[in-house]
């Protein structure tokens, strides 16, 4: 990527954390990177271009450990302890991703929705469903909805970083620190292999 | 209330329906419920007051089953079936709930803040509190951090309503309806519960 393009992208990113929104204008963004506001729309197009393309570069190492995972010579529980590790871990690197992906489906154009449902949405769900398949097929986990399970899992990670103001006051006044990603990602791990393993007695009821 | 700050409340949460935001000025407020916008100061004080009034609105069923919840003569796992089933309810309701909620703890005052955390977040949070304790001393519940439970918890049933352009994609073109509510219902009953209780051999090692 050009290095123009490139300070821009980290100029939009540093300011959704900074303010804790994804609702920054272009004129914000050329402002802080110091790079003239004409020249968005000469990388980028328009506002939803550059946006796409942030969210690319913030996608990217998680897509990239999702095929990575996927391959690899181990169990689904144990492909699903990496999985919900490297969820975790993607909104505490980026902790505006599930705003940005919002914003980009429900106000960017049709064309721009659809892009992201196919470089995002589409490679993680298909993950995952892949993953509860072969969980299930291997008699690992029980059989649950796919799309469901997608949902509250990101939702579930998602919102330790949405609320920082309910959290810092939930987890203490530090905030969420490593350590708190650290206890996130064993909670959630025991949560959600506890509720989705097989070969277990206690299993509620249906 | 008064019949025109009731109307005042409608048209609020109407607006945030419509638009899937909370992102919602005074004057569009006043103009669609058809009040002289001078009333909203005059009812409410200022839009703290009125987004105060309207989560008091919209929180106010659920409070009152929390108390009812925790009194029953019933074990903690049905306690905590019903607050699942609670919680996706009130989301379904009031979709924009944990949007306004993070609203007033970001960008209200400090003591619209503190009065957000006195009369919604302490109540729940001290209530998925107890009743986690409550579950280990029956034997019933693993021991988790409640904070940590109680961020996803939260965060799973709302990210359902939270995500409709997506979740439309996953969960199908009718959207989020009655069905899917209670397919959801049903999915994080399991998913927590099964992750919750104790006496299985498969648990997750630690």
């Amino acid at each position: 990527m050009n290095a123009t393009a490139a300070k821009l992208l980290v100029a939009a990113g540093d300011l959704m954390i900074e303010r804790n929104t994804t609702d920054v204008s272009l004129s914000e963004i050329a402002q802080k990177s110091g790079v003239n506001a004409a020249l968005v729309k000469y990388h980028f197009g328009n506002k939803d271009g550059l946006l796409l393309a942030l969210l690319a570069r913030d996608a990217e190492a998680e897509m990239k450990n999702l095929a990575f995972v996927l391959d690899m010579p181990i169990s689904p529980t144990e492909k699903m302890r990496r999985h919900i590790a490297g969820i975790v871990n993607a909104y505490y690197r980026v902790p505006y991703l599930n705003r940005l992906i919002h914003l980009l489906l429900h106000q960017g154009s049709p064309a721009t929705a659809k892009e992201v449902q196919r470089f995002f949405v589409n490679p993680l769900f298909n993950f995952v469903k892949r993953l509860l398949e072969a969980g299930v097929a291997a008699g690992e986990f029980r059989k649950v909805d796919p799309a469901l399970f997608y949902i509250s899992l990101n939702g579930a990670c998602d919102h330790l970083f949405y609320g920082r103001q309910m959290n810092t006051y939930l987890v203490g006044s530090g905030g969420v620190t490593d350590e708190v990603r650290r206890q996130y990602i064993d909670h959630m791990t025991k949560l959600i292999l506890g509720g989705l393993l097989t070969d277990k007695p206690g299993k509620p009821p249906d």
